[in-house]
């Protein structure tokens, strides 16, 4: 392999993580009229990982290390990445897997990076795996081949009951993102409402959506109930 | 150099031809009230060159070779495609030249591209260079150091003055493009109307805002004057 493209890979990801840490410092510390304070994370491509999974590809007893702790309790990015094989000899290299181990693995790309794997992958939530393509794994003391859970994620937002409330949706609703811009704005549209006790009120969008909207340089952002 | 990423990077752009088409063929033929028939092109990283720059590139005495006709008349894929180099030894390879030559040398990309090749490139209207980075061009025949130039493309729509009539639109004035899909549905705003009695009603976005809304399996697309 050559060690050019690794080189991108890895910088990329340095540079999303930036971009993670100039949102979350833009965005989240803005509770004006009891509107709850919104986060908008934007997350580059990523694996989430079984046990099994995770001893075939880093060997038996492996754990994954805590890097950086996500937004939602208890989620990290870990120091462990993976490289992908696609069909036609295609590589992504460097994806980094996030923790805790899941029941079931799952790799999320978006769409450019599907493109560059050479991959058709379906937009679907977490965890909904039916009829979704795989592709090879390699980790540093083996490799799998993952029989299916390639996706590009619904866009979706985590939030508690009383976020809920305050915007008058229910679990599964689809929200719109008005992103503010100068030369860039965007409203994204279909992000599904997750309802969970735990959660803290944050949107997850992919890299291609961030990047369309260049939401680290967006004078604003908002959260609605869809409009029909 | 690696052959491997210059395979992707060739791939992809046979991918995107075929969304272009797909797009052509969904979208075109569709004109039901008045309303004029709407293609949406996605536009892959490009270069658009000068004759200096060209010669200097390709040899004394080069020309651009039609590989493909455009939608705009005249305008043309060449079958000429140049390497970028970008600060800290990243590379983009095989960027295609569009033709004819003009004036000013010119590249064209999306944010995800620019991320690639470590460039933090503003948001123009084609032809404004004021400000704008440069790299290195890698072509057959030698290089050159742009020295500014690198863009991303300001969304925009060509049309001629009884499309902008119908619009009710201005040359310079935002729109907004409507993309209804199933689970990518996005509106993607700031679209600016470039008015010129030879152009056919073309929106042209990136391939950042191409993927973000999966413009290929798009229900449908409307464009409007940019709602207040």
């Amino acid at each position: 392999m050559s060690r050019s493209p690794t080189a991108v890979q890895v910088d990329r990801d340095r540079i999303e993580r930036i971009v993670r840490d100039v949102v979350a410092n833009r965005f989240a510390p803005r509770s004006a009229t009891g509107r709850p304070p919104l986060m908008v994370n934007i997350s580059a491509r990523h694996m989430h990982i079984s046990r099994e999974h995770l001893e075939q590809l880093f060997g038996p007893g492996a754990e994954l290390t805590p890097f950086k702790p996500l937004y939602q309790t208890g989620e990290f990015a870990s120091e462990q990445t993976v490289d992908l094989i696609g069909p036609r000899r295609r590589m992504l290299h460097s994806v980094r897997i996030l923790g805790p181990t899941r029941p079931q693995s799952q790799i999320e790309l978006a769409f450019t990076d599907s493109i560059a794997l050479g991959i058709d992958v379906p937009v679907r939530m977490s965890g909904n795996h039916e009829g979704t393509p795989g592709c090879i794994v390699l980790g540093p003391g083996g490799h799998i081949v993952l029989e299916r859970g390639v996706v590009r994620a619904q866009r979706h937002v985590h939030m508690n009951s009383a976020d809920a409330e305050y915007y008058g949706v229910r679990n599964g609703d689809p929200m719109d993102l008005v992103v503010e811009h100068p030369t860039c704005p965007v409203v994204i549209r279909g992000i599904i409402a997750r309802i969970h006790a735990n959660f803290k009120l944050e949107v997850h969008i992919d890299t291609d959506e961030g990047n369309c909207c260049d939401l680290p340089r967006a004078t604003g952002v908002r959260l609605e109930k869809e409009r029909k």
